[in-house]
């Protein structure tokens, strides 16, 4: 069997070693990566978070090699879950919430920082020939962005607060605003800032901020202690969204969520299409988001470099020669 | 100025102790208390909860004994959060949440653990000839109970899971089941869900459950322990209506609430109408929470009687002669 290069997590290190090509099945094709995304939750997984072990990455884009004959040479991004397809869940609709579920380098599935990575055919997206490879590599946290809009109502010109200057943060913001909010976001660095204060988008570093509560906060920090102040700054009535998943577990006193009956709402994955339809209509920026970009060989090193204070996006690039 | 006696918390110790009367002004009025109920609450208040020091307690029935004189004579309850009226909340008919509130007998307000109460005339409301005091003085933890339907919607027919065997978890149990969900409750106490098998309602003890998970959570424990148990169990989509104020805080990991995207509701008190009526009608039946009865001069024991397990309402009565 022919063999790849791969970043896997092997519950001590981040390493990219040989691995055996993945095989295409009746559900799953196969896709030739050309760009990932680094994310927090790749940080998280080698923190221990969901006791992952095997290839990480889940943010790419790439071309289908092997799978149904339609498919075969589209440029694609695919949706993360990995659903059964049969329970109550997915029937419903749910299918990112099928308790059954694998998840492509989080839980039970390989990931994307590889040469080739397996994906289920009913995941697959064609990217529109308008959107470039390092846009469309941002479909899944961008949708993740989306997701808020369709959990929960978000009255136009009202004020929302972002927590948080980081990759999820900055593409919150920008999709709150166009939605129509007025939006207000708080973080800890100017650099990042300034690129939203770019785009119209009003900004302050925690030190400058006089922390008015909002009836709409997102906490998009990446960090288990901004909890506490998240709750503080909902106003009461308000709503929170709860965007973070950290491996930690910090002590919370629930009792202000109950006293100032603040709904918090928990949010993860979303559906790609009103995010290729934004970046194929270049709503939102995401190349502001960008970083610096590693070759595959040292995806490794990847992972570090995202680890920096300051640095935004680092995408991974399969440089191999086929 | 004539003297009463009062239930005091003075940080240290809750005693009962001659307080001068409450005064009547322009806004106040004054309300001879009839019957008073102890609920957690006050438990968590003399634990150091909201820091309160003065006279606890804020469910009470009685009777006006000055003030307008349409409200002269009349039996009443009063809802509990004594608003300014002139801010942004109190204007968009927020009153409960006014940033500038008192809260009788829990934050810079004295409470009902007397033989007099002074309470905003706009706060009362009068009692129809029909309920008795004995029933009348649960309007205010009903009108909690009722405020979960008040916050989300509750389809008829569907499952809700209520966690907590204690007041309110019983309270909250008969108003989902008046709302036509199919409703179990799983608490510690054979005794306690005795009184709900009575009236057809399902229940289960904490032992011999199965903890299938639910697409509505009520966490009504009166505890900090629970939570976690309470969003394992809520259905990834599903809402956590979060009831338990309690002063302590416990190490909390909240990535299981993002990755189920559960929208967790905190909730806290309601408008007694919708109580007075359910209690008018007969419609949920709060004779079956009372465990006894102990004289305004043993108020102290009645607090100790409460934290008892087993224990459920204790009421306080105003036995001076006058």
């Amino acid at each position: 069997m022919a063999s790849m290069r791969a970043l896997v997590w092997d519950g001590t290190e981040a390493r990219v070693v040989e691995r055996p090509e993945p095989q295409p099945t009746d559900d799953m094709a196969v896709v030739r990566v050309a760009l990932a995304g680094v994310c927090n939750t790749d940080l998280e997984l080698v923190k221990g978070y969901m006791r992952f072990r095997g290839t990480l990455g889940h943010e790419f884009v790439g071309t289908v090699v092997e799978g149904p004959p339609v498919w075969r040479g589209r440029r694609v991004v695919g949706e993360i879950n990995f659903a059964c397809g049969n329970c109550r869940y997915c029937i419903q609709g749910w299918r990112r919430h099928c308790p059954h579920r694998r998840v492509m380098g989080i839980l039970g599935a390989d990931g994307a920082f590889a040469e080739l990575v397996a994906v289920p055919v009913g995941n697959l997206h064609a990217v529109p020939d308008g959107v470039a490879d390092e846009a469309a590599v941002f479909t899944e946290p961008l949708a993740a962005a989306f997701e808020i809009l369709a959990q929960i109502q978000v009255p136009s010109g009202s004020d929302a607060l972002v927590l948080g200057d980081g990759k999820l943060g900055l593409l919150v913001a920008q999709v709150l605003d166009q939605a129509g909010m007025r939006v207000l976001v708080v973080g800890k660095h100017d650099n990042k800032l300034a690129l939203l204060q770019d785009r119209g988008i009003e900004t302050r570093t925690l030190r400058d901020w006089r922390r008015l509560p909002a009836p709409l906060v997102v906490e998009a920090t990446g960090t288990a202690e901004a909890f506490a102040l998240a709750v503080e700054v909902t106003q009461p009535r308000g709503t929170l969204v709860l965007k973070s998943t950290v491996a930690e577990s910090r002590p919370v006193n629930l009792a202000t969520l109950v006293v100032n009956e603040i709904t918090l709402v928990g949010s993860r994955c979303g559906t790609f299409p009103p995010a290729l339809d934004a970046l194929a209509a270049r709503r939102i920026d995401v190349q502001l988001l960008v970083s610096t970009e590693v070759p595959l060989a040292r995806a490794a090193d990847a992972l570090r470099l995202a680890a920096r204070p300051g640095v935004l996006k680092v995408l991974i690039r399969n440089d191999s020669a086929r």
